[in-house]
């Protein structure tokens, strides 16, 4: 079985030493997260994490969850339901959610080191409370005051749990074309029918009532994306008054049998005239989707994250242990019967790697995350906007690069385990099965890389990227004298304004074919994750320099942001090609001819 | 279900078209291998994969291979044995075989058709006969003539199957540290005694006999990998004459449970005392292992293909169907309510990378089938040695590459599925599952690297290289007059020039530190692998437009290997630029610093 230990070093590194979070926490306000309080927080968190879920973890891949066509009630795997108790009982539900709501309202730069570590600990599981938080969010900005009280601090304590539910068959990422609809009820509420599939967490046993989050249509609807509402449908009716009645008309039609993420419940949920109450403006569904679109997908993100550092850890562990061939510069361990195979160099590729993309990912993503704190927070109304925006171009950077990165890194570790990490028993392969859902759902990494190219870039006419590129000068500037960091400043410099011309040349481009931001979009995603992680990667080893760590440990930022410039942001290259050569090899063959 | 239908003409079009094998097989001696015998087997061949053995693929995924702790025995999932009976009754396991034992004495490249097909169709049955036939390669080269006319007849009639027992718990890649045992015994056997893991086929029901091809170790053998020697060990007791006796003291211990190829048994196998016969020299075993290792590997390269090919096929037909947004440039389907996903440049991008990798991987593949039989049966001492060096230095790309390219195939048409790809029922994922295996059994991709870079590169100081930047050469004179292939053979030629250089450099530095090749080798395979295809992109154009192939189809054989070029071929400079930056990036951390 894979182990998992919370990173609990590198994680305090890069909250306290790369983003110097206790004094903007200070400045924005939160006034309980003292880095003491943070601290045992963390400690408090691993300790749940590595102690409750991770045994779990194997568990929940061989159970699965069971489906009783008759009923259409869904059980979970052995253990479950108690270490959701436990999460609940934590207040680990409501560690963000804003006190009023019953929440503990901490910053979500402290949230997202929780999301990292349930994640590593147990994908699966990990998603029934992320829905829930989906919801929160929902409700939190588009609930009347009524839904907040009745259904949002339910949520907030983890006595009932969430979900979203936007899916059809028909219908995945272009939410316009959906059919479910909801007629108007002479009491207020509305009658909702409709079939919704994809569900994560349609149905289970964890938690006495499940509050839906629907998308549908009413009867005057103009047609398309302009014409979808939001209403809570409960599984469970609830007045009010929060009083709970008798099962609502829905249920869940089945359970799909998927790769991974075997323990997470995905529903067909059928509603047939289930009652629901409508959040927000008629109409406006889809722009309420979209508010609470920024925090799943970088919780999507995380994902991708706490899957690659749970793989790393068994990989190198491996790699310590495996004794096979020799060094070839000469036998590094002549009393063993051969050298470990962390002496091979093409193992040391698959491990800093791993290495480099989490660390630097970490970074990225907690950084993201420290934007929605801004965002709600921060001093002036252009330090919120920019926050605002930075984190608008940040999430489908964090979402489609710490996805992609995790089945990468999921890849390089069971290759690391050689013919074991494809047995079961090892635990590596249930890895790399879990990560590939990633790059899936909450949007596929084709339609980040859309959201960025098209959306935050050329419509909001790169506002996000100039703040990025704002704070790669700043930083490179101040640290124009610095000798030691020269031989990452000066490429970062240089690949900074790479980026800048990179976007102009598109916009230009696109100016005259519309298809260039389609052509463009993937390779923009990874050409920009790879060169915002130079410029984390920077960061962290100017952090561990200034730092009290130990020299081994300031040797081993430096040795790795050596390895990421050298051997990953290259990738660079191949990316800036593929986007030059613009949409022509895309689009020449009819699709007729494509066999 | 994911489907599949035999790309005959893709197929033929290779043979045919781009290799010409119709005249290479007339002057090697094939006489029987005309261009209508040719298509005949391949057609009757297409129809056993599309029509017996793919309707078992998902079968076998959800069954997996039952075992009996009581007995050891191992059965297949519902059709396997009658597919494997109807395959043998076929003479399919003979395809390549000489007449003398029985085979159809066809060549190999016609052979690795067959395979291709076998593969796509259902990889996990494929495993069973492919390793009969390893085992047939070891005794025709090196068993004593007694042994092929009992053991290799009737391996090629497929009454029995065949096994290679090489891996021990803690000796995969080296087998310098292998410790099962064989004891002489007064009436010339031996007694094999030792544990082998990962042994495919080692117990099944498919046939009455399985051969073991075991290595061990004689009681005066030499410490390491020089005294190793190899056995047969049959499940039943098979005496000089042919006669079958009482079971050996052989016995499998377990079947693993495995990421995906399921149906494929993986088997744990005790030897406790078993009888055995020498097979060629004493401690010369691993010797013997190499020489069938070029056709395993090339075998597990096949695989990549076969599953790539699937895949893509898949991907294309959902690409089509799925209905799901409007092209960036206006709707392209205004009559349906949104455009088919194939506009979608993102999607494109997704299904040229699939098609130019099988097509082109396909030509690379066959191509190094044909060096098989030019080495066996070339007219002058020349075209032998060349097409052995050649094929020697083509195993290792043909295995690295395809099986890499495979995982990426699977991977793209999964993703194109969205999250649908990600359900069972679509079979996808099970293709993305199986492909899995491709990069680690038969030598990790690491280890195909190695050999590639230091054995058949720099031991061997170039001589397959130079035989196929001979033909690169050959290839850009004769058309040096064709303006329409001149988009292609100009960066064709300069490419070649930087392989070379590349592999100068790296031979220079390689003389000064030991660590060059380890560090260089990853990066050196996929770039020989991308300057390979690149030459053969600019074939099948070549051959394409030679043809009397329909416009349609050389228009889409140039927009193909456009795309190539302006989006694979630059991974080159990727691989360059890692390589360029040597071994110290990757060794300077200290193994105890990693995490």
């Amino acid at each position: 079985m894979s182990s998992y230990s919370a990173p609990l070093h590198e994680i305090r590194f890069t909250l306290h030493d790369v983003l110097g979070v206790e004094a903007t926490f200070r400045q924005l306000g939160y006034e309980d997260a003292g880095r003491e309080t943070v601290d045992a927080i963390l400690e408090e968190g691993a300790r749940f994490c590595e102690s409750v879920l991770a045994p779990l973890n194997q568990v929940g891949d061989r159970h699965g969850v069971g489906y009783d066509a008759d009923t259409g009630s869904v059980t979970t795997a052995p253990g479950f339901k108690e270490a959701y108790a436990q999460f609940t009982e934590g207040g680990w539900g409501g560690l963000t959610a804003p006190a009023e709501y019953g929440g503990m309202g901490m910053p979500h730069a402290l949230g997202l080191s929780m999301e990292e570590m349930i994640n590593s600990a147990n994908l699966a599981w990990g998603n029934f409370p992320l829905l829930s938080h989906g919801a929160q969010n929902a409700l939190l900005h588009h609930g009347e005051q009524w839904q907040r009280e009745v259904f949002l601090t339910r949520l907030v304590s983890g006595e009932w749990t969430g979900t979203m539910c936007l899916t059809e068959p028909h219908c995945g990422t272009d939410l316009g074309l959906l059919r479910t609809r909801a007629e108007p009820r002479a009491d207020g509420t509305y009658a909702v029918t409709g079939t919704k599939i994809f569900i994560t967490a349609g149905e289970h046993d964890l938690a006495p009532n499940i509050v839906h989050l629907v998308l549908a249509r009413l009867p005057d609807a103009p047609a398309g994306s302009k014409g979808i509402s939001l209403f809570i449908v409960p599984k469970f009716k609830v007045a009010r008054d929060g009083s709970v009645g008798e099962r609502n008309a829905l249920r869940c039609g089945s359970v799909e049998h998927k790769m991974g993420i075997h323990a997470s419940a995905t529903c067909v949920m059928n509603f047939d005239g289930a009652e629901g109450y409508l959040v927000g403006q008629p109409h406006r569904g889809l722009a309420a989707m979209f508010t609470m679109m920024n925090s799943a997908r970088i919780g999507v993100g995380m994902q991708g994250l706490g899957l690659s550092e749970r793989a790393l850890q068994n990989a190198l562990r491996y790699a310590r242990e495996r004794l096979q061939s020799r060094s070839l510069s000469g036998a590094k361990f002549p009393d063993k019967p051969a050298d470990p195979i962390i002496v091979q160099p093409d193992v040391r590729r698959m491990l800093l790697t791993c290495k480099a993309l989490v660390e630097g990912g970490r970074a990225l993503a907690y950084h993201a995350g420290l934007q929605f704190d801004l965002a709600a927070h921060g001093a002036s109304e252009q330090a919120r906007k920019d926050a605002d925006d930075l984190l608008g171009f940040l999430t489908p950077i964090v979402k489609g690069c710490l996805t992609e990165w995790g089945v990468e890194c999921t890849y390089h570790a069971l290759q690391c385990f050689g013919g074991h990490g494809y047995i079961a028993e090892h635990g590596m392969e249930q890895l790399a099965r879990d990560a590939r859902i990633t790059t899936l759902y909450e949007g596929t990494t084709g339609i980040q890389a859309l959201d960025l190219m098209g959306r935050k870039t050329m419509q909001l006419q790169g506002a996000g990227l100039k703040v990025f590129l704002g704070m790669v000068q700043r930083f490179c500037e101040q640290h124009a004298g610095n000798a030691a960091l020269a031989e990452f400043t000066g490429p970062l410099a240089a690949k900074a304004q790479e980026w800048q011309a990179l976007t102009m040349a598109i916009a230009g481009r696109a100016a005259r074919d519309p298809e260039e931001i389609g052509a463009a979009a993937y390779d923009y995603l990874f050409y920009s994750g790879y060169v915002a992680l130079a410029y984390w990667w920077a960061r962290i080893v100017a952090a561990a320099d200034a730092s009290s760590q130990p020299e081994s440990f300031k040797a081993a930022k430096r040795e790795t942001a050596r390895f990421f410039y050298a051997r990953l942001l290259p990738r660079t290259l191949l990316h800036k090609a593929a986007i030059d050569s613009g949409p022509g090899p895309l689009l020449a063959l009819a699709a007729e001819h494509f066999d």
